[in-house]
């Protein structure tokens, strides 16, 4: 699944790299002349994918020739899975593969979900804290499909999607935050609790409770309708700069405290030399190192090492990327190893 | 405390190094024209004190000239302690200081206790298995003292010493073992059941519960009545060879489970980084690596530098390393840098 020419994003770390580990933006799409997904036929799912895929295919461009087709009929379960640990498709996506295709770029920076929950779903990453540069890529994307296709606008209500909380621009703009110190302080539930009055939204990436595992939030936008899309951006960036700050400064508390600095060291110790890493703990372990390596405590492991393994120690893209489709104790012995490599040669 | 000039014996490895730490042999001497210590007035014990010292100090040889005199009611606490941790002398020894004594070879390998339980303790001990050898060197200081002072002897009943228990030839001989591998496959106390009948005896070195800290454990003679010294140590000899094999064929099964090699691993990453160690955790982390290096698994860390970090991280050679005189705290952070340290470098 790997393209071996260019560098994956993710390898990558950017602005407010010590807090923001990613940005993301997705557009919801559908074409005007077919129903919504649910209703199609899987005849007329093949002619979405179809019609979508030309408008990539058929008019080459320097953004275009980038892209390559994924069929998701014949993908086995292990790649899908890891699409889904490289964030380029919802767990929804992979569920049944049937009447539903991928366009990607060869950084996996862009992809285009055909027939999941609308007909398209853009979806555009970068590392780091980085809204405008994506929802301009984002748009010339758009720009471009909709030359070739014809989408479903209502004047008033803006673009039409399946599901009404979609209803408007279409647009989810999202900024993975890594917030290991607000977490410790326990100030996130109070701090999520306000958000939601200005209509964005943080949650764990990993697990629905007080604790995500590795730290990891989502911070999004939840409104689509009656705001503009620059608006929503501005809202989510200066939310996020707020919660970068206030992160820092929970850094630098949580760092004078001599048990803190232990953990930090220890991660690293644990990371470099295990010989089995379990999922949750390998978790556990690299947001603690990424806390000492951001404010500066390490310095022989850069964030770039840091973002590549976290993608790359996810179970399936494991075993996507080794030969081996053995069980959960092969896995850990291979997470073990995969970071072992990468903490010592880049 | 230290001698600067000749190396300890306890840096070192030796014969049978990957199961047996060190070997001890204890002679417990009294002198004819006195009561035992516990019935002796300060008067007489200073008495005792100077004919002891007399009788190495006054006589010079190559063997006499390497002592030094430590005066035990001088010495502070951290000292004292540290001497027990090093092995030189008993806990009892230190509680009460008022008129004892103790007379130390530069290499710490001989030290004689002066008024403890006995008027002398002499006690002899070298890294790794080497009874006959260390009998010789307590033989030879035997009969230096025997020229120079007159010892309680009984012709049919032998040394006669305060405890019973010591009575005849006051040898103790032991044999500090580790054991990882036993302990954990659970046989240990069915060996030990089986060792009183030959009049010998294990226990662990740390804690006296089934599973001592650091599998630390000494194996010595019960009986010194009826049994000429050869004899003992010939028993003693035989079955620390035969736990040495015992424990070496555990160690291979052993580590055929990936799980304790990654225990392996992870010891030495933690103790490569910890920024605190507690005492505990630290005893439990060293036994794992000292299994992982005797066993050729890690190549770059020695027997010499574990045996030396299991002296110099105990608690008050720590403190009487370095200036300080702080809580456990301080200790567990000064007890992570001398760690960190000792396994870089050697």
């Amino acid at each position: 699944m790997t393209n071996k020419t260019a560098t994956e994003w993710y390898k990558k770390s950017g602005a407010e790299g010590d807090v923001v580990i990613s940005t993301r933006i997705r557009l919801a799409r559908n074409l005007k002349k077919y129903p919504f997904p649910c209703r199609l036929s899987m005849e007329q799912k093949k002619q979405v994918l179809l019609e979508v895929k030309s408008a990539i295919f058929d008019n080459p461009s320097a953004l275009t020739e980038r892209f390559r087709y994924v069929d998701m009929e014949t993908l086995d379960d292990v790649a899908s899975v890891s699409l889904v640990e490289r964030h380029l498709v919802s767990p929804e996506f992979i569920s049944n593969r049937e009447g539903r295709g991928l366009l990607l770029l060869d950084d996996e920076s862009v992809s285009i979900m055909v027939n999941e929950e609308d007909h398209i779903r853009m979806q555009v990453m970068g590392e780091g804290l980085q809204l405008e540069a994506l929802y301009d890529t984002a748009s010339r994307l758009d720009t471009l499909l909709d030359e070739r296709l014809t989408f479903a606008f209502h004047e008033e209500l803006g673009y039409l999607t399946q599901c009404p909380t979609n209803l408007g621009t279409g647009m989810r703009a999202s900024v993975m935050l890594h917030l290991p110190a607000l977490q410790e302080s326990g100030s996130l539930p109070r701090i999520a609790g306000g958000l939601s009055k200005i209509g964005l939204t943080i949650r764990g990436m990993y697990g629905e409770n007080s604790e995500p595992k590795g730290a990891l939030y989502q911070l999004s936008n939840q409104v689509t309708l009656g705001l503009s899309e620059e608006t929503a951006l501005e809202n989510l960036k200066g939310v996020a700069m707020q919660l970068v700050e206030q992160e820092r400064n929970a850094r630098e508390a949580l760092l004078k405290n001599v048990q803190m600095e232990d953990s930090v060291w220890r991660s690293l110790g644990i990371l470099k030399n295990a010989r089995r890493l379990e999922s949750g703990e390998f978790m556990t372990l690299v947001s603690r190192l990424r806390l000492g390596v951001s404010c500066g405590l390490i310095h022989d492991v850069s964030l770039d090492q840091l973002n590549r393994i976290m993608v790359e120690a996810q179970p399936a893209t494991l075993m996507s990327l080794s030969d081996s489709k053995n069980g959960s104790e092969e896995r850990e012995i291979l997470r073990a190893r995969r970071v072992r490599e990468l903490l010592i040669d880049v």
